[in-house]
C-alpha cells in the first residue's frame, strides 16, 4: 500500500466526522469537530509527535530536531470545512506532513529543524464569519471582539469555547514565538482547474493573490416595459450587463488576474418591469498588487463610464481587501526542486487566487506553499472535489524530499 | 369648475376606496371594489344612464339611442388596480365618457347610436391571476377553469363571487351581442413617457402591441473565483450579461420595439462564486406582428450564439404570448379629427405598449383608443401617475366631439 493509498484513507476516515449525515461539513467546534481533532491527534501521535492543544482547538504535533535549540519548520493547514464542501481542502495539508514525519521516524532520521504540525481548528470561518481564527491566534494576533459573534443558533464564539473545554481568556497562550520559527509550509489542494489542464499532479505557488471584493449599487429609473421607448430607458439592469462585461474584458487581459460578478440581484424585479435598481458584487484578483491596483482602478474607470453614459447612479462600497503574499523565493526554489527530484520535468509555478492560513503567517515568518492537482475539472468549496492516490503519493515524496534537503536559510529583515 | 377638475375630483374620490390605508389597492370584488361599483353605478344614475350590474361585477351604465333599435357604441376600462397602483389608470377611461354623457343629457342631445360605459370589474388580475376577466366575460368568452383559481387568503373565485353576491353559474348572462355593438371605444392614460415628451395632451393608438414573455435559465459552470483562471471559465452571469445586452439592442434599431429583461437571478449566487446558473426573463413587444416576429427571430438566434460561443446551455420557455391588435382606422381617423379640433395641431398617433380592455372587445368589434398625457415622466402602475385637470378636459372635451361626430361605418367582415 502506498502512503498516497494511506492518506486517502484519512481523507475519508475524516469526512465522516461531519456536522452533517447527507454532506460534508464542520464547522469549528461541533462535535464531529471535536472528534476529528481527536482522531488529528491520535495520527500524530502514532507518527512520534508530541502533541498539544492550543487554546483555540488547534491541535499541533512536534517531531523534534537533531540538537535541542533548533528552530521550528512549522507545516499545517485547517481541519475545519466550508458548508457542503470537498474534503480534501485543508486536511490534506495536516495529512500529508503527517505521512512524512511517520516515514522519518521509520528511518530514524531527525532533521536540523524541529518539525511542528498545526492542525488549524478555523480557518474557513463558516459557523462565525471568522476566517483564520486559528492560524491569527498562532501568530498573536487573534481580534477578541470576534468572542462575541454568535452562530446562526445564537451562541456565541466564546460560549462555544467554553463548552468545548477552551478558556477564552487563554487564547493569547495560543502564540508561538516568531524567533522560533524558521518557516512556515502548507500544502493545499489547488481548487482550480490549472494543474489538471497542464497535466502536473504538483505545483509551487509564487503568491498568494491579492483580493478585493466591492458591492456595487447601479441605479436607473423603473419603467413600464410596454410603453418606455428604448432611447427613453435608464436600465439599471442593461448598465450593470454592461459592467459585468467590462469586468470580464479587462480581468481577462493580464495573466493571474481574475475578476468575478458573483452575486447580481435587481430589486423589486418583475418581467414587466424595466429594472430601477441593481446590486452586485465584484471581486478581483490578481498574483502581485501591482496587477492588482491597475485592474481595479481600470474596472471602476470602465464601471463609471458606463454609469455616465447611460444616466444611471453608481455607488461602489469596498467590503474585503487582501495585500498579494509572496511565497518566499528560497521555500519555492526548494519546493521545485523537491517536485523535480519526485515527478521529474519542471516544477510549475503559479499563484493562488484563494486565501490560505499561509496568508497569515507570512506576517510573521517566510512561507512556502505546495498545490497539488484538483481533479473533476478543479471544483473545490464541493462535493466533487477530489485528488488521486497517486497525486497524494507524489506530494508525500516531494514534501518528505523538501523536509530532508531543508535548510535554514538567512531569512530577510522582516517589518 | 372645469370639466376636467370634475373628473379629477372623482379620480381622487373612487382613489380613497382602496383595500389599503397606506396606497391605492383595489382588487376584485374586496369591500373597497364594491364601494367603487356603487360610486360609479350613482355616477352613472346621476348622468342620466340606466344602469345594470352584470355576473361578473362589472358596472354598465345605458344612455339610449334618439331612435330605438339603434346600434350601441360601447365604451369603458376598468375600476380593479394592481397593488400600489396609481388612480388614474382604468378610472379614466370610465369617468371622462360619464362626464360626455353628463354633458350630452345636459344638452338634451341623443345620438344616432345608444351609449354603454362598461366599468369592467377585473382587468388587471391581481387577486386572482386574470388578466381581462370581466371584459372576457362581456364578449362570451369567459374560462370557467378560473372560478377554482384561489386567491393567497385560499379564497377560490368561485367563492368570492358568491360573497359578493354574484352566480358564478350565471356568467354566460354577461355576454353582449356583437351584432348589437356599433364600436368600442376607450380612453386611457398613456402609462409611457411619449405624449409627455412630445408635448401632447391627447394621442390617438394605432394599436396594441404584440407582446411576448420568455423565460430563459442560461447554464454554466460553478466554480472558485479566485482559482479558475478567465479563459477556462464557463459564467452563466457574463454569457446573460451579454444575452441582455443584445436584447437592448436589437430592440433598440426598430422604433415601436421595446426588449426588456426585468427579473435576472444568479442562482446560489455568492460574491467568491463563478456564476453556474441563471434565470432572466425576456419581454418583447412591438406595434406590429411583423417587427414582433423579426425581433423575435433576431434576439433568441442572438442568445443561442453567445450561449455556443461561450459553452453554455440555454434553455427558454414562452410564458405569454398576444398578437397585435390594430385599431380600427376609421376610429383612430375620427378620434384624431376631434382631438385636431380640442387642442389643436396634428393628433399624435402611437402604439400602446401596454394590454387594455379594447385587446378583448377587438375580437367582436372594431376599437379605438385615446391616450391622455401622463406626467411624472410617464410613471403608471405607481403611486406617482398623475393627469392634470387640463389634460382630462381636453379628453372630455375631444371624446365628446368624437361622439357627436360619431357615424355608423360599415365594419369590415369580421372572422
Amino acid at each position: 500500500m502506498s502512503i498516497g493509498t494511506d492518506i486517502l484513507e484519512r481523507v475519508a476516515e475524516l469526512g465522516r466526522h461531519s456536522d452533517s449525515p447527507d454532506h460534508y461539513t464542520r464547522v469549528y467546534l461541533s462535535a464531529a469537530h471535536r472528534a476529528a481533532a481527536r482522531r488529528i491527534a491520535a495520527w500524530m501521535e502514532e507518527a512520534g509527535m508530541r502533541v498539544r492543544v492550543d487554546p483555540v482547538g488547534s491541535v499541533i504535533g512536534r517531531y523534534d530536531a537533531a540538537a535541542p535549540d533548533a528552530k521550528t519548520l512549522l507545516m499545517g493547514s485547517h481541519f475545519d470545512s466550508v458548508r457542503n464542501g470537498g474534503k480534501y481542502d485543508g486536511v490534506l495539508g495536516i495529512l500529508v506532513p503527517i505521512a512524512c514525519v511517520t516515514e522519518l521516524r521509520r528511518r530514524g532520521e531527525r532533521l536540523p529543524v524541529a518539525i511542528e504540525i498545526a492542525a488549524f481548528a478555523d480557518e474557513e470561518g463558516a459557523r462565525f464569519s471568522t476566517s483564520f481564527l486559528a492560524s491569527r491566534a498562532l501568530i498573536g494576533r487573534f481580534d477578541r471582539g470576534a468572542l462575541e459573534r454568535r452562530d446562526a443558533d445564537g451562541v456565541s464564539l466564546a460560549e462555544a469555547m467554553r463548552s468545548a473545554g477552551l478558556d477564552p481568556a487563554r487564547i493569547e497562550a495560543a502564540r508561538v514565538d516568531p524567533e522560533s520559527l524558521a518557516a512556515y509550509v502548507e500544502v493545499h489542494i489547488e481548487q482550480g482547474p490549472v494543474l489538471l489542464d497542464a497535466g502536473h499532479a504538483l505545483g509551487v505557488v509564487t503568491s498568494i493573490a491579492a483580493g478585493l471584493r466591492h458591492t456595487v449599487r447601479v441605479k436607473g429609473e423603473a419603467g413600464h416595459a410596454g410603453t418606455v421607448p428604448m432611447p427613453r430607458r435608464r436600465d439599471a439592469l442593461a448598465a450593470a450587463a454592461e459592467m459585468v462585461l467590462a469586468i470580464e474584458k479587462r480581468c481577462s487581459a493580464t495573466p493571474s488576474l481574475v475578476g468575478t460578478v458573483g452575486i447580481l440581484r435587481v430589486k423589486d424585479g418583475s418581467s414587466n418591469v424595466i429594472p430601477g435598481e441593481v446590486e452586485l458584487t465584484v471581486d478581483i484578483r490578481a498574483a502581485d498588487g501591482k496587477t492588482h491596483l491597475a485592474a481595479q482602478e481600470d474596472v471602476f474607470a470602465a464601471c463609471e463610464a458606463i454609469a455616465k453614459r447611460r444616466g444611471v447612479a453608481l455607488e461602489h462600497t469596498k467590503t474585503h481587501e487582501v495585500k498579494a503574499v509572496p511565497c518566499s523565493p528560497r521555500l519555492q526554489d526548494a519546493i521545485a526542486r523537491a517536485i523535480e527530484r519526485t515527478v521529474g520535468g519542471r516544477a510549475l509555478r503559479l499563484p493562488s487566487g484563494a486565501g490560505h492560513d499561509a496568508m497569515v503567517l507570512a506576517e510573521v515568518t517566510d512561507v512556502g506553499m505546495m498545490f497539488v492537482r484538483c481533479g473533476a475539472g478543479g471544483v473545490s468549496h464541493n462535493p466533487a472535489e477530489t485528488v488521486t492516490p497517486e497525486d497524494a503519493d507524489a506530494a508525500a515524496k516531494a514534501l518528505l524530499g523538501f523536509l530532508r534537503d531543508f535548510e535554514i536559510g538567512s531569512p530577510p529583515a522582516r517589518g
